[in-house]
């Protein structure tokens, strides 16, 4: 290597050693006859010291042309400092630099690479490279790497098989749009990139691999939000012989495993919660439950009383806030608006205080008694200094409009804590949803989802009651992962394409091949994926998986950095047989 | 699980245990009262065992409704086998079945499932499902899951960060042919899929990441053969403040932890050799050096003798290989049919056998006398009893044909042993290489390549000359890696474009932003890429690596399973602005 040592290694036991370093300036001071320069890499920095009448003189030119972000070689003796820094590893020495090569140049960059940068989003994204020169940016990217080690060192562990499906894969109708990928050899044609190896993974299942794993890039064109990238990782896993407890338990061990290897966490236990539960209680399938303020349902206690708003919703719904019935009409007034925006929807909110003295104070006096409240209070579990907040409508949007309020509330009491991880298993997922535009049943997790055996009657009679054998696994409220037991039999897989709107043909067309495969022997199977840069984001504190990326696209599908996409010239489109319109 | 025990674990230890397996029916024999099944999964394969009287009759029923490929549960108790079947570590025991499930019944498959198969290489495609259900399949993608594992484990250990680069990138003109993507949301414009994550690696040393690597899938739309695939992983490697002795022996490093922890093979030196070297003594860049068989030059002393052929060739080449001066007329023949096929293309081979009594014999008697002869032997090393091959033509065309000839002759003899490897680093490789077709100068690594810096000069005067800071790792002949110390400075980059026909125009279009990046403190760095899919072929002793890959495509870049590529539906085209011709 050009140097003996990084810029993180060398301590006071290393003073009076001759070393060589290289890394980039990160800064210099120069104090007339002495001068210092901060040397960084990805390991460290470390100081390096020039003095006019002990450093050579063309070593003290040298030095004082430096500019910030040159990539420099440095030789020298490694010296007890005079003044210490504490705050880095190295801060008790410096080099007292003996020879000095400048190995490349920089113009001033574009903003400054610091923790604390001064440049926008856009900048940093069209000069990527300079954007993972920051520590803060590249640590995301080590968490990254260090994670995908310890999944893959577990599921080693555990006999699972690493292997690598296609990319170039075949275009499907059902679910997100597949990007494709003209065929020169196949005129014509085109490949489309994979959403997800869902088939291939089953397939592996029916050729006996029993354990599969991959990390691996998916692919969907969709119209892009901050936290979606047209590229995407997933940990994709598959296993033979399993029910559903057996995969929750294996992936809780998985879980358990990054966390305690990652990030020294050890976490607690990791619930299991129906949909119907987390509807219920949460009004979302993927529940924070850091904190409690579960849902009660007031209609029986709240309606007949004359407020006609209440009387006509379909659900009165509330939510306890400990501690906050001092509540300003500020505050209240704060909270209305959060419901009343256009994202959320609500029409208003309807308040009760339960106040110190044992009274009760709401914005709905008018209709309800002091003990008309004091039962509401009784059935939310409130006690006196309480806020309960009520909102009501229709069952489906309340409950949304409430789970929003209740994230909000939890946040601004500080109940969701960024360092306390609370897994939870939502189970029992509908297995068909009604679309309303194309007026047909979906696939609420995907085609291949088994209908649970107790349910399959209900297949006929009321599809959107039938229960799957789906799983998700959140955490803190964020879906890290989702699976479920798949259908391993032709006759059912066919049934749930007719209930899905396919015809036979198409079907066949387009899944044929698993079809096909189920008749060959193919064992009970189920898995589970888990979105890899959303884990990463949560790993390491943060709401933007494309911090965990080190070149994303923007919301318009661009890398900026090297401006992609771009035209191709007439030859290439002529032997892949295609126009432009 | 639905399991107590794979169907590889049980043994004479374990008798009297009840347990439970699931697997797939490989065979079943059926004597009248007694009847045995072999139950297979990953792990092995346990015997079951039948007994009418003692087995319940409806457990002894379901058993003979089992055909080949079944999956089913079985329970029973552990007992010790009566005839023992030494050749499988299960062979002691079998299971007194006492419940059994079928879990999946099976259509005849097409083809038998075991080791020896009677499927042709087309059905074996399309039901590859079915194909990678075999032992000999399913552990070459084993292996291949290990190598990786031991690949990432050995990188991490070295401060290596595996980086994601993305795989929608930018389409370039260099190189080979790129699939691309047409962009719906930026319709007219398209994504390419990348060649390598070569410029990306590059920015991620800009960035001071240091050390980098990534398996990953890379992409060519070239016509295929059997040896290359669509669609292909390599291990990609990169690193900064190096030269090129840091980089040979940091791989070298890998290779041998490689060899060591999968194969349990220590390896032995590895050698340098230059290109030029290699060509000269091989003629091949990627000589097979588990035997000699040197190359011995001729033209001194076969020359002006009289023989016209050898007197117009601009190259006498000959090898010496051992004992072989009994070989008959039809063996000598066989050798001249060898390299007289159009593959080859040499127009004829002379011979000389040393005799044993020291006499010489050869297809040339008529030109050199036993003294002109002796010389031949004396300069090629040749003993009593050995055989010298000697070609002749132009340089280089002679080479190519008498390294074929050479390698035929070490396999004939033996002396390519599958299981001895034999690494090499072909080092010193030409910076460019002349078109004939394009009429201008290739990059022969890539354009990225630095030159060695004494051979600079000769950039104006004799490009061809000039020698590049590059190097293939080299194993018993096939090339498993290759790589380069890069140009990091724009002035160079540039340069090279320019040399290799670029307008600035076009390098600044196409690699503008690795040329900005060099301006912001580049540092010095270089890296290499192993083809995973050969390095695995290599390790499991084949030549296909279609093997080694779970579900390859045909060589007209078709999946036969899963029939793809495929058409898609106008609206998708519409959507994408693109029509078909």
């Amino acid at each position: 290597m050009l140097r003996t040592h990084t810029c993180g290694e060398l301590r006071e036991s290393n003073c009076n050693e001759q070393v060589t370093l290289c890394g980039w300036v990160q800064r210099s001071r120069d104090k007339g006859g002495l001068m210092w320069t901060d040397l960084r890499d990805r390991y460290g920095i470390t100081q390096l010291s020039f003095e006019e009448g002990s450093t050579p003189a063309e070593v003290l030119e040298t030095a004082r042309k430096l500019g910030r972000e040159f990539v420099v070689k440095a030789t020298g003796t490694v010296v007890e400092r005079y003044s210490k820094n504490d705050n880095i590893p190295t801060g008790g020495i410096e080099i007292k630099v003996e020879s000095l090569e400048i190995l490349n140049g920089s113009k001033v960059p574009p903003f400054i690479i610091e923790d604390d940068t001064d440049g926008g989003e856009e900048l940093r994204m069209k000069y990527r490279y300079l954007d993972l020169r920051r520590n803060e940016v590249r640590s995301k990217l080590q968490l990254r790497s260090k994670l995908a080690m310890a999944v893959r060192n577990y599921l080693a562990e555990q006999d699972f098989i690493e292997v690598e499906t296609p990319v170039l894969i075949k275009s499907t109708p059902e679910g997100a749009r597949d990007f494709v990928v003209p065929s020169r050899m196949n005129q014509g044609e085109f490949y489309a990139l994979p959403q997800s190896p869902q088939t291939f993974k089953q397939l592996l299942m029916v050729s006996g691999f029993d354990r599969y794993f991959q990390i691996v890039k998916c692919f969907r064109d969709e119209d892009l939000r901050a936290d979606r990238q047209p590229e995407f990782t997933q940990i994709d896993c598959e296993m033979s012989f399993v029910n559903q407890e057996d995969i929750l338990n294996t992936f809780e061990g998985m879980t358990r495993h990054m966390f305690s290897a990652v990030r020294g966490v050890e976490l607690g236990d990791f619930p299991h919660m129906t949909y119907a539960d987390a509807m219920r209680k949460y009004g979302n399938d993927k529940p924070d439950i850091r904190f409690g303020m579960e849902f009660v349902e007031l209609n029986e206690l709240a309606q007949n009383k004359g407020f006609s708003i209440f009387d006509q919703a379909e659900l009165v719904v509330g939510i306890c806030a400990e501690g906050c019935a001092e509540y300003t009409r500020k505050q209240l007034d704060a909270l209305t608006d959060f419901v009343k925006r256009p994202q959320i929807g609500a029409k208003g909110l309807v308040y009760v205080k339960c106040n110190a003295d044992g009274t009760f104070k709401s914005s709905v006096d008018k209709f309800y008694s002091e003990e008309d409240l004091k039962a509401w209070a009784d059935k939310a579990g409130a006690k006196a200094g309480d806020l309960i907040l009520v909102l009501s409508g229709t069952a489906n949007e309340t409950r949304k409009q409430m789970s929003e309020l209740r994230l909000h509330m939890g946040k601004e009491l500080g109940l969701r804590d960024k360092n306390t991880f609370q897994p939870l298993w939502v189970i029992d997922f509908p297995l068909l949803e009604w679309d309303e535009e194309t007026e047909r049943f979906h696939a609420m997790h995907h085609p291949f989802t088994s209908p649970k055996a107790e349910d399959m009657a209900l297949l006929d009679t009321d599809p959107g009651k039938v229960r799957a054998n789906a799983y998700d696994l959140v955490i803190n409220g964020v879906e890290i992962g989702g699976g479920s037991i798949r259908i391993h039999d032709r006759a059912t897989q066919q049934l749930m394409f007719k209930h899905l709107g396919f015809t036979e043909e198409e079907a066949k067309a387009q899944f044929g091949f698993l079809m096909d495969a189920f008749e060959y022997g193919a064992p009970p199977h189920g898995g589970i994926a888990f979105g890899f840069d959303r884990l990463c984001a949560m790993f390491g504190g943060s709401d933007s998986i494309r911090d965990y990326i080190a070149f994303p696209k923007n919301t318009s599908g661009r890398d900026v950095m090297i401006d992609s996409p771009s035209t191709i010239d007439e030859a290439q489109l002529k032997e892949l047989g295609i126009n432009l319109r």
